[in-house]
C-alpha cells in the first residue's frame, strides 16, 4: 500500500529506552528475527499476565460464588508449539481446573490492539474492553472487571511505540507489531504508519500473505477504522509462484514455462481484480530472480498491458534502490495523476455478522457457499443474543477471517483460482479490545507446530557470526 | 559478599544492542521492575524453545520407535501463575499426551546456566548438556541429541552480556541474571562479577534471601566452581525482622520493644555462626529505619561486640552514599587489615549426594534429620545407579537445595531459631547444565501463585507516570 | 425379521447359573430394565478388564522400550456420562498419561463379538482378534499380544448363554445382547436366533432403530456373515410416527391430520423400497394407538395395496396376541407361498471400504455425497495401506455405520425423506473382533447424556413396587 | 467373631431374582470370583449413576449460577487399574472439566451402605444422606439434593438382599458385600449377619485383612451400631505367617526355623492384646499346612497356653469340618462358659476426630505419633467449621482408617511388632451415607495397579473348565 498525506499534526517522540522498544541503530538482520525490542515479549508477558490474573481472581472468589461460564482467554507463546494447542490447567488442586490453550503471540488480541491503538489513552481503554469470558449470569466479564488494565497497559507501554530502523542504504523504515494475516489482521501498527506520514512524502506499507488476506483487511478494517486513504496498491508477484499456481510441480518452477505460468496468471489477475474493487488504482511488479527469462516477464507484461494495469520490473534484491527506480516511478506517476479514490468497502459496518463474512468469503475469496461449524453456530447466536445491544458497538464491528495463505480457498493445497468452494467457518471470537470479529476458516491454526527437522537444528554460531538464520 | 581482585585479563566489551541486554542509561526503577533489558525474556523464550523442540522431536520420530520414558523438562514464564503449575498438554491429537508443568523463569535451569557460563563457548556447552530426560533403554537424552544448541545459544547470547547500570548516585553497578536464592542457586552471574572485580578495587555482591540460603550457595557453588575468593561477608539486619524472629507480632514490629528484639539475636547469632563457619570474617549492619530507637540498635551492636563482630549502621536509605560510610569503613578496614582465608566449605565434592544435602540441613539449617519423599528417593537411586558414571562428573556436583526464605526450616511459619525439625526432601532434578543437583525441600514451589487482591489492580498511569510499582 | 428353519443340528444347553446370564423365571419388566441378567456387565467387566491389562502392560514395559504408538482401545461404562466421552487417564505417575474416553457399553467390540460368536471357541478367536492399537513399528497390536483372551473369555462365559424368558401370555422369547443400531450393528445374538429357529416354526427377530440401521446391518452382517436366510421382512409403523415425518409438530401428531400423513408416508415408503431392495418380501404394520382414527389407518392401508406389500394393523398392546393374529396370518401366509428368496445385498465382500460406505449411504440413505473427515481418511489410507494384507480378511469385512435413528441422513432433525445432503464420515473404527469396520456418521456420539431433567428424578419406590421406570 | 443371638423377629425373604442377588444353588467357586450375583456390578451400576448424574446436574445448571466449589464424589469400577486413579473428564466441551479419579468398587461408599443397612428404607434414607461435594455457599450437597435417591435405591435392591451359598458339606453360608478392610470398614452386610443369627445357634463372622483392620471396625463401626454383641474371637494364624513376621525371608517360611517362629509370635500376642483390649475371650487357631511340623505348633500353643488364651490346630483344609472340630468344641465351651462380656470400643462417639483417630493409631496399631497431611488439615477443619452442627450427628460418627494389611503400621515392608513410628493421615473423607469418617493412611490406594505378569495371563479354559482362577 502506498499512502501520502502531507501533514499529520504533532509528532510521535521516538522512543529512548531499551527493552520493549528501541531505536535508530542499524540493526542487523538476526535482531529482527530474534527478540529485536523486545515488543513480541511485551506481548507475551501482558497476554499471561491477564491469563494468571483471570484464573487467581476465579480461584480467590470462588468461595463468594463466582464462577465464569465460559471463558475465551487463553494463553500465548512466541514458539512454535504443537503440543500448547490443546492443554488442561489448574490440575492437582491448584487453581480452577480449565481446558484451554495456548496461540501464538501474533495471534494474541493484545497484538491486533497495539497496531490500531492510537494513543496510550487508546491502549488501555481497548484493553479494558477486552472480553475474557461470560459470567454465570450470562455478562461479558472484561478486563475491566479484574481492575487490572493499569497494569497491563504498563506492561505495554515502552512496546506501544514504534521502532524506526533502515535499510543497508539508509532509508528509514518502521517494524511495529506482528498479527499475521492468515491468524489476525495482518496490518502493521496505525502508529507507525501515521508516523511514517508525517516525516515522508510517500510511505509504503505492507499488508501481506496474500492479497486476499492481508489488504482485503488492510481495507476493511485498518483503513476503515482509522480514516487512513491510501492512494495506490502495488500488487508484487513472482514468476516462480505464477507458475506454482498454474500448475507446475514445485521442483521444476525455476525452469521456463510460458504455459505454466499463462495458467497461474488467473490467480494474479483475481487479485488484481480483487483490489480495484475496492477502488484504487492497481500496479503490478514482478521481483525479478535469476533465473527469471525475458519471454515469461514479457508475458505477465502484457496480460497486465491488457488489463490496463500499470507494471514493472522490481530489480531491488540484485541491485538495490536502483534496481527499483522504475517501479516507483510508474507509482509516484500514477498517484499523482489522479485524484485519491474513496475506498469502495467489501461490507458495510451495519450488515449482519453472517452477512459481513460472506460478502468477504464470496467477493474476495470466491467461494461459492460459507457454512459454520456447531460451535461457530452456537458463537454467533449468543453473539446477536446477549452482547449486541452493548451500545449497539459490536453489531458494527468488522470481521477478520483467520485463513490459510496458500489459497484462496480454506484449503491449502488448491493453488490457482479455485472456485465452487465451501468456506467451513470453524469458530468465531468475539475481540472487544480490538473490536473486530475473528472467525477461524478451515482447520487454519492459530499455533503453529514443528516440522520434522526444524530449522533450529541448523543455527549455529561460526567465528561470532550466526549463521542458518533465515 | 565483597571480592577484591587487582585484574582479570581481558575485558568484556559492553553491550551495544537494544533488546536481550542493554547498557548504561539511568535504568528508572520502573525499567528494571518490568522487562529491563529482555533477559529474562531471553531465558523464557529459549526455554521454552527446547521444549517445544523435545515435543516435536517426540511427536516426529515415535513412528521411528523413539519415546523417552521419563521427561524431566517442564516450561517456564515470568508469571506467578498457580493454575500453569500442573498441567496436561498435547491433547486432541497434537503432540503427545504429557503431564507437566511451568516454573517460574528464576528457576530455569537457563538462568542458572546464564548466571555460572564463563563465556560463549561455555555457554553453548552447558545448554548441550542439560539433561531433558531418559530414553527407553536408560539413557540421559540432553539437548545435544536434539541438536539444538547453537539455536538456543544464539537466542541467549544477548542475555549473556551483563547490564552496567548506575545508582542515583552514579556508582556503577550490574544487575545480571535472577535466579532466585529459595527455588535456585540465588546468585548474580559470574561474569558480571568478574567484569566488576576488573574495574573496581572492591565489588559488592548479593547473595539474598536469606544467609542459609543464598550466601550458602554463593560459597558452596558459586565461589568453589569460579575460584572467587571473597574477603568478607556483609550480614545485614533491621530491628523489625530481628523482633519479628523474636515472637512480635507483625502489626507491632514497628513499635519499641527490647525482649523480643534480644530474643530475635538468636535468628541473627546463627547467620554469624554460619557464616563464621566458611571461614571469612563477619560484619553486621542494621539498615536503619524511621521508626528505629537508639536503645534498640545498642542493644545489637553490644550482642556484636560481645561476638566480636564487626557492626555499623548503614543509614543509606535516609541519607544516600553518606549513610554508608562507617559500613564501608569497616569493611574496608577489616579487609585490609588481614590476608584472604580459604573458604571452608560445607561439604566435599566426592561425598555422596545425601550426605552433601546432610551437611547443609543439619550444619546450616539446624535440621535435625532429612527424610525423602518416594519420588525422592527413586531419583536419587537413578542418580547413583545410572548417571554417575557419565565420567564421574554428576558424582561432584554440588547440592542447591530450594528452600522457603522465610524460616531456617522447611516450615515458613517457623520464625527465630527453630531447632529438632526434620527436613523433608519432595524431589531431586538433575542439572548437568548448570551441573548442580537441585532438592526440593518442604512445599517449596517453583511456580507461585497470586494473592487474593493481587498488586496489578493498583498499578495505574497518573499523568504519564507509573504508580503502584514495588 | 421372520425366520424359519427346520433344524439346526445340535441344542444350546440352557444356563444354569444365576449372574452374567439365567433363565425362565417370569421376568417383570423391571428386571429387563434393570440389570437384568448381568449381560451388560459382564461387557462392562470384561472390556475394562482388557483396558486394564492393556494399560498395565504398556506402563510395566516400557521401560524394555514398547510403546504403542497409536491406542484405539477405550472404556465403556453403561450409564449416559458425557463428562465421560473424553478424558485423561493416568495423571500423577500412576501409568502412561493417555487420552482416551468412555463409550456406552452397547457400543463395546464385545458386544458385537458376543452377538455374533457362534460359540465358545468362536468367542475366544474373536477376542483375541481384537485390535488395541498400533505398535511404534506399525503392527496391529490385539487382545492376543496380551495373552489373556482366555480370562476375558472366561469373563463372558456365561453372557454368551441366550436368556430366555416368557412374555405376559407365556410365549417364549429370547433376550440377548444390545449392540444399537445407530451405534453398533444392532442386532440380537446369533446364537438366540439360532437356538429360538430350532425351537419354532417361526422366529420373529428384531433389527430395530429405523430399518436403514437395523434391517441394513441384519442383512448386510448378520445374515450375510451366518448364512441366516430370513423370509419375509415386517415394517412396522404408527401413524404418530408418520405424521411426525410428515411435518407435523409433535405437540399435534396425536390430532387427526390426513394431509401430514399422507406426507410422512414418503418416509415409510422409502423404507420399503429399502427392504425390497434387499429382494425380500414385506408387510407393513401399524401399531394401533387409542388415538388412531380408521380414516388415518385405511390412507396407509391403500397406501401399501397401490404398493403391492401387504398389510395389517397390530393391535396387540390393547389386546395381546389376540390382536396380533390378522398380522400373524399374512405373514405365515406370505411365508408359505413363496420359496426363500435370495438376499442382495447392499454391497459385495470384495468391493472397496469406500465403496461399501458409499453403496450404504446412497442406496440406503439416500444421500448424494459421502465426505470424509481427516481423521477419517488418515484411518482410511492406513487401513489399506497396513492391515489389509493380513490375508486378505480385513478387506471383506461388512461396514457398520453408526449414525442417528431420527433421520435417513445424518442431521437428526431431518425428518420425512430428506434428499441430497452430504454424510459426513467422522472416524472409521477397525473391529478385528466383531469383523467390521465401524464407520463413525455426523455428529453421532457413542456415549450418549443425560437431559436436563433425567428419567432418574422420577423413579420412586410405593409400597414395594417401583414406579418410573420406563 | 462368633455372635449367637437366640431370635431376631421378622425373617428376611430369600431373595428369587436371578440378577444383582440369586440364591441356593451349590455356586462353584469361579461363579463366586467372577460376577457372582452381580452385588458388586449393581454398586459399580448405581455409584457410577450417581456420578452422571451429578456431573449432568452441575453441566445443566451451570447457566442458572450453580456451581460446587469441591466435589468428593469419584467413580468406581471393580478392576485394578492404576491409570484411572487420577484423571480428567469432561473434555472438548462435553460436561464440565473436572480432575477426579476412580476407587475399585469395594471402596464405594455404597458398598459400606449395602454391608449396614438395615432395612430397604433405611437404605434408600443412607443414599440420600450421602454428600457428593459442597456448593458454592458453603453448604453439603447431597444425594437428596439430586433428587435420585430413589432411582438409586432400586438399582441396589435386589443387592440388598443377603445371597445363601453352601459349603461341599453342604453347610449353609451367606456371602454379602465387600467392603475390604484395608480400604473401607470391611464387614459383611449387617442383614446377613442377623440374618444368619435368626437361623442358627452359632454364627461365624468373618472381619479380615488383620486383626488390626476388620476386628477393630466390626467391633467401633459394625457393633456399635447395630448393637451386635459377639461372644468370642477366633484369631486365625498360621506357622508361615508368623514366621514371616519373625524376619524369615519369603522363600524359606515353609522350613522349619522355631527361632523366626518364636521371633513372630510378637505380632500374633499383639493382635491378642489388641482383641482383649475390646473386652472379649480370644481363640488362637493354627491353619495347619502339610509342611507344618509339630515342634513349632508346640510353640505356638505354649504361647498360649502362657498367655491363658485358647488354643486349637485348624485342620479343615486337609480334613473337611472334621477337622475344625476341636476349635469348634473349645469357641463352644468357652462361649457357653461364661455370659456375654460388654464391648470395650477404642474410642467414644463423642470424641473429638482427631483424638478417635489418634486412639486408633496409637492404642490399636501402636502408633507413637500421628500427623496429617495439608489436605487432610484442612478437610479437619472445614469439617469441624461447617459441617458438624447439622444435627450434631457429624460429630459421632465413627473412624474407618484406611490403611495396609501387611504391617502394624502404614508401611507395607514393616512386618513383626513395629514401634515408634508414625501414621501420615493423608485425606480425609466425609461419608454421611455409611456414617463414617473415613481416614487414608500413608500411601494407601483406593484403585490397586496390576503386576508385571497379571494372573489374567494364566486363566484358560481346558476342556471346558476354567483354570488358573483363585
Amino acid at each position: 500500500m502506498a499512502l501520502r498525506e502531507p501533514s499529520l499534526g504533532p509528532c510521535f517522540g521516538i522512543k529512548g529506552g531499551a527493552a520493549g522498544g528501541g531505536y535508530a541503530q542499524v540493526l542487523p538482520m538476526e535482531k529482527i528475527n530474534l527478540h529485536f525490542t523486545g515488543d513480541f515479549h511485551a506481548v507475551t508477558s501482558a497476554h499471561n499476565t491477564i491469563s494468571a490474573l483471570l484464573d487467581n481472581y476465579i480461584y480467590q472468589h470462588r468461595k463468594d460464588g463466582f464462577s465464569l461460564r465460559e471463558i475465551f482467554w487463553k494463553r500465548v507463546l512466541d514458539v512454535n508449539d504443537r503440543a500448547l494447542r490443546n492443554v488442561v490447567t489448574g490440575l492437582r488442586g491448584d487453581g480452577v481446573v480449565s481446558e484451554t490453550g495456548f496461540d501464538i503471540t501474533p495471534a494474541s488480541e493484545l497484538m491486533a490492539i497495539l497496531c490500531l491503538a492510537t494513543s496510550e489513552e487508546d491502549l488501555q481503554r481497548r484493553i479494558e474492553n477486552i472480553v475474557l469470558g461470560i459470567t454465570a449470569d450470562g455478562k461479558l466479564f472484561k478486563v475491566k472487571d479484574l481492575g487490572v488494565a493499569g497494569a497491563i497497559t504498563v506492561l505495554m507501554r515502552d512496546a506501544l511505540m514504534p521502532n524506526l530502523v533502515q535499510t543497508t542504504e539508509n532509508t528509514p523504515a518502521f517494524i511495529h507489531g506482528g498479527p499475521f494475516a492468515n491468524i489476525a489482521h495482518g496490518c502493521s501498527s496505525v502508529l507507525a504508519t501515521k508516523m511514517a506520514m508525517t516525516f515522508s512524502d510517500y510511505v509504503v506499507t505492507e499488508a501481506g500473505f496474500g492479497a486476499d488476506l492481508g489488504a482485503e483487511k488492510f481495507f476493511d478494517i485498518k483503513c476503515r477504522k482509522t480514516g487512513l486513504q491510501p492512494r495506490l496498491v502495488v500488487i508484487v508477484a513472482t514468476t516462480q509462484g505464477l507458475k506454482m499456481h498454474g500448475g507446475v510441480a514445485l521442483e521444476h518452477i525455476k525452469e521456463p514455462n510460458a504455459k505454466g505460468l499463462t495458467e497461474g496468471l488467473k490467480n494474479l489477475n483475481r487479485h488484481i481484480r480483487n483490489m480495484q474493487g475496492f477502488g484504487q488504482p492497481v500496479v503490478v511488479t514482478l521481483n525479478r530472480h535469476d533465473t527469471d527469462v525475458e519471454e515469461e516477464i514479457d508475458i505477465v507484461r502484457k496480460n497486465c498491458e491488457d488489463l490496463g494495469v500499470g507494471f514493472a520490473v522490481n530489480d531491488a534484491f540484485l541491485r538495490g534502490g536502483e534496481g527499483a527506480v522504475e517501479l516507483a516511478q510508474i507509482v509516484a506517476d500514477t498517484i499523482e495523476r489522479q485524484r485519491p479514490l474513496p475506498i469502495r468497502f467489501t461490507y458495510k459496518e451495519a450488515d449482519q455478522l453472517e452477512d459481513k463474512i460472506e460478502k468477504v468469503c464470496k467477493g474476495i475469496y470466491g467461494a461459492s457457499a460459507v457454512e459454520y461449524s456447531k460451535t461457530a453456530k452456537k458463537k454467533l447466536e449468543a453473539l446477536r443474543a446477549t452482547f449486541t445491544d452493548e451500545d449497539g458497538v459490536i453489531a458494527h464491528y468488522p470481521v477478520c477471517i483467520a485463513k490459510t495463505q496458500f489459497s484462496f480457498s480454506a484449503d491449502s493445497s488448491l493453488y490457482g483460482s479455485p472456485e465452487g468452494f465451501t468456506i467451513r467457518i470453524r469458530d468465531v471470537i468475539l475481540n472487544c479490545g480490538s473490536e473486530m470479529i475473528v472467525a477461524i476458516a478451515g482447520d487454519m491454526l492459530r499455533m503453529p507446530g514443528l516440522p520434522k527437522s526444524p530449522q533450529a537444528e541448523r543455527i549455529t554460531i561460526v567465528n561470532g557470526e550466526i549463521e542458518g538464520l533465515s
